[in-house]
């Protein structure tokens, strides 16, 4: 057996394994503050399912852990790096392999950017749904490992109900295919969804066979505005009940109205909260859900609301939604929670969100996917101030707890990573976390992928 | 310890403890006629997960096997009885928790009936989707053990698609919690999704949390008639790709419609296949999907379409579709298979299907999903003619082959169970196989639930 760093050089050759500490060290972490990082051994970047094979095979050898990481945005520290692990980052593994309209799916490498899956497929009149927004670079791999979410699933789900199938290289370096290429399909259990959402504790995905839906038509977009967050979970709430699910519904609460007014230097008409809302099913029939939503707000108690199917307006609406984090920047670094509660409760985990603020002393703007609860408590801090990190750090775990205690998850959609270990383990309770390692070992015996990642061994 | 018998009494109480054969025979096996079946030591019938979870004890302790069981509805052997186990069926656990409309969920025990659910959510407004041909007696507990499907499955789904959280009972009596009550949640692995459709193999599902969508438009009807086979397979792909989704898509071949003109003694107008399709957009947004759909037939060739949006008339014109079953009885017993293909490749899975049935000189039917490729040949035969079940069972396992070959699935809905171990083995390769088994060791290392379903361990 010779050295780790020359069987990496064998397997992947020379210019795709990175030692030098200036070059790993963009690989040693992903975007959350909060979660630790460590030094990794070396990067690798194979180019196919075959030098993953070998790059897998050559550290369970040497008994070094590996940590798969796709483009390094998420928001838990999944991707962070172990002290002496490899880094195996499957950008690299960017073809788009098919697209098959007649079938609507289409089969990716990991690599693959969210954005250029989406434009591939829109050339078909097709659709890939899940939309994080960091859509414009990261990559499918890292989609599928964080089960990634977005604006888009109060309508069309998360990344699992876009998964058909996928290959995965286990711990012993064997090649998994699960699933298929059928719409339906029943044959053993369902491994597709159990990686998917694995955080790479599982195994390297190295291939994917994506369902796509028809284009949808351009959307039509509706604002509410509100005097307080009550009236608006209320508004939320009859939707829901009223049966309307909108392609988009999101909601921003005060802080983060007040932190875009400055930012855009605009009024948003709304001193409470405003709900963003859109209809993708076109013509009259958007016309028809956003009346029913208009209407829902107005019943509501909304101080405005406005409809339109102009596109450039229905953007420039949105882009108040999407001013958020640069608002909130002005004012120093966040740290974003990701609670996803019953729909019934957005507007009681707004106002614990609101009293958790003012016990730090920071600003906790929320804003989120109202549609399906999962809602992004933002906690700004100043970088600089060892007392404000812990104080964020402090704010950002009793926000996990309200949220738990109003009936909701820890992780709607980034995941649990490094960082929310402890909070996976209260979720889920003591069965449920010896169920997860009974699995983890069952595939994974020798501990070999993303180690200490989601919860220890 | 006692007798096993003596401690299943303990657990249930004595009326909850069938021995006599006579009783017992009605739960010895499923709807499948191939498979095995055996003599169970008993039936129990918890009423309880506190029952649920002392009757796995008592059998773990003395190595007995539990045969978890709904009502017996299925298609592939999976709740057939082995010899000397414990029929554990669920069919008294029967209450619908909870409906909650603001959060369109509900919360269910196993053993209630499909329809029962879907009346009692219907008040709220609300749909439970999954709608297998049992609906009206088979229970959820079943549904969510063989991921059940249906006619809904083109626009809504299967049964997986609409659980949020599980209650299990484990091997060793502890009770799991998966998922939330929360819309979207990634806490951990999607064990959920690991128990639906696991077939028993891994637990006993005592509570569900039931994902519910606003209750659909009154459905409008198209009928759409032709010549040949591959006319209407194309109309199907050409459905597909212009990105219309009805809310039903059904195919009729020539085998299926001559049955039902005899049995119903009418004509149905079609020589070589008959699509039904169905739109619950409602309205103007229906006729324009029907529209749509019935443009994709006439331009693949079709000979006759006609569409309605009046109910009655809707359901004389479903009601051939759902004749094919009882028109083939009248010429012997039915074997049927259900596998899934790509949508293009329907129409090859006919032809196919057609040629098995002339070669092993027996009746096959193909009626289908087409929307969603999974498809049900159906084998007719003779019971009393051990010659003819023998060809039965080979045009069976030829249809199988066939629907690997066209690059389908051996189980689109019914699973995998007893009778088609061989199928899954071949389907999923050995490195698939590996992964179920060590699944299966390491939440079930006693080989208590189910053994020798789906695979031998």
């Amino acid at each position: 057996m010779g050295s780790l760093l020359a069987e990496l050089h064998d397997a992947v050759g020379a210019d795709g394994v990175l030692t030098d500490a200036d070059v790993t060290a963009a690989y040693r972490r992903d975007m959350m503050p909060l979660a630790p990082y460590g030094q990794p051994l070396a990067v690798v970047l194979p180019a196919s399912a075959e030098q993953v094979r070998a790059v897998v095979r050559a550290c369970a050898r040497h008994r070094t852990p590996i940590v798969p990481r796709g483009a390094g945005s998420g928001l838990s520290g999944a991707a962070n790096a172990v002290d002496g692990c490899v880094v195996l980052a499957t950008v690299r593994m960017n073809a788009i392999l098919e697209v098959d309209p007649d079938n609507r799916l289409a089969v990716v490498e990991p690599g693959v950017v969210n954005l250029d899956l989406r434009g591939a497929v829109e050339k078909h009149g097709l659709f890939y749904p899940p939309d994080p927004s960091s859509y414009d670079w990261c990559t499918i791999g890292g989609n599928l490992s964080t089960n990634a979410g977005g604006l888009c699933c109060v309508k069309y789900g998360v990344t699992t109900d876009s998964v058909l199938g996928l290959d995965v290289v286990l711990a012993d370096g064997e090649l998994l295919r699960t699933g298929r290429r059928t719409v339906k399909g029943v044959a053993g259990y369902d491994l597709t969804r159990l990686f998917v959402g694995s955080e790479g504790t599982l195994g390297v995905i190295t291939r994917a066979t994506l369902a796509l839906r028809p284009l949808p038509q351009a959307p039509a977009t509706l604002v509410a505005a509100f005097d307080g967050t009550a009236a608006a979970g209320a508004a939320v709430s009859r939707v829901v009940a009223e049966g309307v699910v909108p392609s988009l519904m999101e909601i921003m609460d005060r802080t983060s109205i007040r932190a875009v007014e400055r930012f855009l230097k605009t009024d948003l008409g709304a001193d409470g909260a405003l709900l963003l809302c859109q209809s993708d099913a076109g013509g009259e029939a958007a016309r028809r859900e956003l009346a029913a939503i208009g209407q829902a707000c107005e019943s509501a108690g909304a101080v405005l609301v406005y409809a339109t199917d102009d596109l450039g307006e229905g953007r420039d609406l949105l882009a108040a939604r999407r001013a958020v984090l640069p608002a909130l920047e002005v004012y120093g670094a966040w740290l974003t929670d990701d609670v996803c509660v019953p729909r019934t409760r957005i507007a009681d985990l707004i106002a614990g969100c609101e009293r958790i603020g003012d016990e730090v002393g920071l600003r906790v703007a929320v804003v989120g996917h109202a549609g399906d609860g999962n809602m992004h408590p933002t906690i700004v801090y100043d970088p600089s101030s060892e007392d404000e990190f812990v104080r964020a750090r402090r704010a950002f775990d009793e926000i996990l707890g309200l949220g738990l205690a109003l009936g909701g998850t820890v992780t709607g959609e980034h995941g649990v990573g490094k960082v929310k270990r402890e909070w996976l383990a209260r979720e889920i309770g003591p069965v449920g976390l010896r169920v997860h390692r009974e699995i983890k070992r069952a595939l994974d015996p020798g501990n070999l992928f993303n180690p200490g990642s989601m919860f220890e061994l």
